[in-house]
């Protein structure tokens, strides 16, 4: 029989629907676990339903990322549970600037075949982290795309939605000179930086089981630390706070400046926190510089936080590790981040 | 200087953040276009502000999903231009088959390299869509993803969120035995079955780029033509619509099922509508049988919608190519979908 006289099918071309259906019902099993009453219908349907009320002055906020190259890092290891939390505590994190609460989730995998025992770890992670933040992981859609996704690969993509009160929205509009700055500890790369650590790295198997000293874990272990979420510790001092920022793609040299009035600068002092020993050891292996260094990871600060002095003493008392690391001054020239002296650009960076 | 010498950077880790600075501002005036009132902020911040007022009863509905490997397609056409919209109608209307408006829409982009003029494109794909439907392209997400991506592949992610009041949600459970089912003409494959077209017919250039009798077009124009929104159009007859059903992955079989009451199927005969000549073309060609076909493809029916039979006329005469093409009936056995007296069974597809 020749090649062309072969009859096609879907599952042929590399789709493979029951596969597919298979994972969905895993993921319905987990999603349901989320749930909060304004939940219609559930994942299903050609849409999510989310009864909205009791809300007052509204304003939905929304945000889309991905997990980026940390999949790459996570499929090495064949551990899947964790990057779930990543996206969706970076996507929270993101809405939180504004001071949004959380309502529900959607999730995109794009990957080249539906391992229905991947998807449910994938999707374990985004359940754990969506209940942590009484989030309802509302939707999704696992897409099988042979051409695009090769082996193992894939991407995993976040959306969330959030709502604040028009007349609590944090924009930073109230920041002045003389407010200090308080980073957050993050635990590691989060989830941005990952293309330049796994290059610095390496992102094999073995090099990731190495055990370093400095660290105290193992490469993988270290890079693969979920990002953290910062929601529920600071919701209830949202009215002490003035500006947040999230350090995400672009560093603190990146992101601080989005949260801030035109004019302001922050003058930052390294002395203040602890770079965990992971970004230590990318820049010596890589022989990366530290202007490269805070543009592209955060450097151990996940969260800034910028509110009025007298404010400080109850910030830094309920959030574990919450430092000062440095005060708003007026802008002088370009920099909007002064770290140690040194100027840095945001317009240098993503 | 040897290569462990070398400093490393981000950008010589393959993540260029300049080309995304550029796409971003590109993407920033696309999307002003699309402004609607509710809009606090538009790209830039990390979240997305959308003023939520003015609504009786409200649910959110929400949806995502991918333009899959019709990417490919244009890719290899150098076409950037079309799949935006593809994307933009297909999550509109599968949120419209709740009844639904579409208030905003957040994308992602998963790219190996963020090239200003085909994100710029493809930007301008998803604004023209969202502009139609009166969409605010709020948001979104362009991630440059060496290690996922790979020459100039990349992936098309769109999330939508509607609203519908809670007492006009379509949910389909109205329909009764005798109502009529009416097929809506879709252009072509739409959104779905990509990965089989393409190994049917190819998908290199050259291939793309024949001219096919049958098509009237070459075999890329057929494969690349937009998805439809039929938002607009049925906008104004929800109150004669007692169910939807947008037809996307697993084809009419799939997909209509999800619109009916339990114990109800649906007699379709195929008579009644024309089936676009690029199936035929990729049946013939692929030796893919009818079975295969019909719950792969949308077979030249994008949308279904239930009616009672009063209601037909005004339906038909206001959707251009709007036709009966069936009616409800009894279910008997497993079968929820009937052409021309063959049953097809929903859990057979994903």
């Amino acid at each position: 029989m020749s090649k062309t006289s072969v009859k096609q099918t879907y599952a042929s071309a590399g789709v493979d629907i029951t596969l597919a259906a298979q994972a969905k019902k895993r993921i319905a099993r987990l999603a349901k676990k989320t749930t909060r009453p304004e939940v219609l219908s559930g994942i299903g349907p050609f849409g999510a339903l989310f009864e909205f009320k009791g809300y007052r002055k509204p304003v939905l906020v929304s945000s889309v990322d991905s997990v980026g190259t940390k999949t790459r890092i996570a499929t090495a290891l064949g551990k899947y549970d964790t990057v779930g939390i990543d996206i969706v505590n970076h996507c929270i994190n993101d809405i939180f600037t504004c001071g949004a609460e959380p309502l529900f989730f959607l999730d995109y995998i794009g990957i080249r075949m539906a391992v229905p025992e991947r998807v449910e770890a994938l999707v374990t992670g985004l359940t754990q982290a969506c209940r942590d933040a009484g989030c309802v992981l509302i939707g999704g859609e696992t897409a099988q795309l042979p051409g695009i996704y090769h082996k193992d690969d894939y991407d995993l993509v976040g959306f969330v939605i959030g709502v604040v009160a028009k007349d609590k929205i944090i924009t930073g509009k109230d920041i002045t000179i003389g407010d200090m700055v308080i980073g957050l500890p993050s635990n590691g790369l989060h989830t941005n930086g990952y293309s330049l650590a796994r290059k610095v790295l390496g992102e094999t198997r073995a090099k990731l089981n190495v055990r370093s000293r400095e660290l105290g874990t193992t490469i993988g272990e270290a890079l693969l630390r979920p990002h953290l979420s910062y929601y529920r510790q600071l919701q209830p001092l949202l009215p002490s706070i003035k500006g947040l920022a999230h350090i995400t793609g672009g560093g603190i040299v990146g992101n601080v400046p989005r949260s801030l009035p035109e004019g302001l600068a922050v003058q930052l002092d390294s002395k203040q926190w602890a770079v965990p020993p992971i970004f230590t050891l990318i820049q010596k292996k890589g022989k990366i510089d530290l202007r490269e260094m805070y543009q592209t990871f955060n450097m151990g600060i996940g969260m800034v936080v910028i509110c009025a002095p007298e404010k400080v003493g109850r910030i830094v008392k309920a959030v574990s590790g919450a430092k000062v690391v440095g005060e708003v001054v007026k802008q002088k020239g370009r920099a909007r981040v002064i770290i140690d002296n040194r100027g840095y650009r945001k317009d240098k960076v993503a």
